[in-house]
């Protein structure tokens, strides 16, 4: 419109989630009109991010470093792995201060006709800290959508065959290693006349005894 | 969350329009995850759109040079002038392909309030525009609200003052020179029962004899 590193600039701006033609316009005039050091700035922060954010060595979560804080923290759990399939999981569960134990992130979930599988989101990694690393309890904390679920089951079943495969005892601890997934059901606040029939039905199937 | 540079970003996408803290953290996260070649290219392109995209010293609309597209087009009517409030403005009406004239930008609208008088909205300049250009007609376009309407008051109100001021006829032009406000109706697919009562009224004091 205005001129051509204008019109670049509205172009760069669609990469963003759920910007389109009109709101990255609408971006670009905004900045140009009221935040020009605003926008300097969040460039700087983009390509700092960039250049110096990487996936931690053992968790593939993001880092700074090679190993990210919470790997790198004695305070964590080290017998409680909790497996997600993104950063953003990590970032949830850490927000929801439930959790003391540490992570692995998938980068994802089993989607073999896209071409990703257990090499892709990092199954062998995962494997060889189960065997390394004094832990106790697997969660899976996988989605509860169909592929999350898929993988999750992936997961317990790999675990299981590698353990019958080594030996009964991997890592000088007796087999087989407790397993768990997160619990389904009603979310906080949702009213059971709003809630879909299948969470509904999870819901009761895994009803809890109170007393 | 993850890193101080992770952080930073979060913290620097929240300049956003619509951005808060939930969103910015998720668009970092697939920036990071997703697209780290696109966020370089944003960042580039945030850069390079501050440091040379600058005010159109005729129009005060956004342009690389000192004269922009528009201004400088020989293609463009002379004697229509339409003044606008800010340079989206001039990007939805270029868009709607209904006007061939040239602009003139207020960069916002009359708010003594906020310490925004006519030396703010580039009065001055439009002033000695309207005595220097052959325009002929002048095109109040602000927004239809109250500031955008007190701002199209003023000017007018302006133009006239001025015009008696300096002599009955300014650059030899008779004066006075017409000045015409952007039709208020009800939009196009409108349908009356959701048209809020102003827009009615508006539209009915405005009405169009059609035969």
């Amino acid at each position: 419109m205005f001129s051509p590193k204008f019109d670049e600039l509205v172009q760069r701006l669609r990469i963003l989630p759920g910007v389109g033609p009109k709101s990255a316009q609408r971006i670009a005039l905004q900045l140009l009109a009221r935040n020009r050091t605003g926008a300097q700035a969040l460039a700087h922060a983009l390509n700092d991010a960039v250049l110096h954010i990487q996936h931690c060595t053992v968790c593939r979560s993001l880092a700074e470093s090679d190993i990210c804080d919470i790997c790198a923290s004695p305070q964590r759990d080290q017998t409680l792995l909790c497996v997600v399939e993104s950063a953003a999981d990590v970032a949830a569960i850490e927000h929801s201060g439930g959790f003391r134990g540490r992570y692995f992130v998938l980068g994802g979930h089993l989607s073999p006709l896209d071409g990703i599988g257990p090499d892709e989101i990092g199954i062998p990694l995962l494997m060889s800290r189960l065997k390394a690393e004094p832990i106790e309890e697997l969660i899976l904390a996988t989605n509860a959508t169909v592929e999350g679920q898929a993988t999750a089951h992936y997961l317990q079943a790999a675990w299981q065959s590698l353990s019958q495969l080594e030996s009964t005892a991997v890592n000088g601890r007796k087999m087989p290693l407790k397993i768990t997934r997160i619990a389904q059901g009603v979310p906080q606040g949702g009213e059971l006349e709003y809630v879909d029939s299948h969470t509904l039905s999870q819901a009761l199937q895994y009803r809890l005894t109170v007393r």
